[in-house]
């Protein structure tokens, strides 16, 4: 599968990366999941990667995200294969049919805030770490977890490290867990922590 | 352009994913540069990402090297794009020809020994630093330098931290540098730096 090469140039971000790290492990007809819905974007770009033979799950504990990840999905009728559930992702593991469980080719996390909505309800370690737990039980042979972590928020900065931590500890036999950040002067924005298990 | 994936699951490490990102990048007929050829894996993934009407510089101090290349490409048919040089990459601007300055799409480098050769013979921090910056002058707008820098031989983590002092100090407005390492138990694994040109 291809990454969106639409644009000449894309512009490297934790978020372009994420897209092109997922699009060289997902294939047609796979599942995945959204856990972070917020405006669509991500759920959006699983759907058209897995196509009309796959499905995405998506995820979010606020009205007003799922709304907006419907409104965007209908636009470009990639509805069929989506199911939105407003929910919190540290429940998925029980949401997901448990045919599903270790098959699950790509988990994608994008942290902090919703964009546009309100700023003080954000993602929490608590519930973060217990959702990545849960993707773990999830998630396929060859498979991807990617989070996008957000340093410039109040709290953001402890997320970050809770989820470093979390990857770091992940034994190198079975998980290949990679950080990709930029290094040049721009200190607040987002980090990429990859989950490949093995 | 598509990563190769005839292998279902690829494991991600520092050279896979500088070929996912340079997959990213790279277009058909671009000109690019291998500025260490070695056993000629790189060149070959760049003489495939560019094709036919696309052109590759290859360099390389080792007369070993370079023969490895050659006949890496030769296996493949791939000669006929390549030309392979037996010089060091800080004199890479000086053997490019001036009508590729500042169109160069894609410069890649892979530090340390050459793999099954002698391993006393290793990249040195200050010809790669030069190298790196006649890359600069080399490099197309979009365009992508990648750098595998290994951590495990003698003078190994001196090189690589400064190539991360170079990244790290160029301004954001002209380029996104960005760092890519496994970050569970695994210290000596090789650190991918990349640097794309805004």
């Amino acid at each position: 599968m291809q990454l969106d090469t639409n644009q000449n140039n894309i512009s490297f971000s934790a978020v372009t990366l994420s897209h092109l790290y997922a699009s060289s492990v997902i294939r047609p007809n796979d599942v995945v999941i959204d856990a972070t819905c917020g405006n669509g974007n991500d759920t959006i770009f699983l759907t058209e990667a897995v196509g009309n033979g796959g499905k995405v799950y998506g995820f979010d504990i606020q009205d007003i995200a799922i709304e907006a990840t419907h409104k965007a999905l209908s636009a470009k009728s990639l509805l069929q294969q989506t199911e939105l559930l407003l929910q919190s992702h540290d429940e998925m593991l029980s949401s997901i049919p448990s045919s599903y469980h270790g098959k699950i080719r790509c988990i994608m996390f994008n942290l902090g805030y919703l964009p546009g909505g309100d700023k003080h309800q954000i993602t929490l370690p608590s519930s973060t770490l217990e959702a990545l737990q849960q993707s773990l039980q999830l998630l396929d042979v060859g498979g991807l977890i990617s989070i996008c972590a957000y340093r410039g928020h109040d709290g953001g900065e402890e997320e970050e490290k809770a989820v470093e931590t979390f990857c770091s500890q992940l034994p190198k036999q079975s998980y290949n867990c990679i950080k990709t950040e930029h290094i040049n002067e721009q200190p607040n924005r987002p980090v990429l922590y990859c989950i490949q298990k093995l």
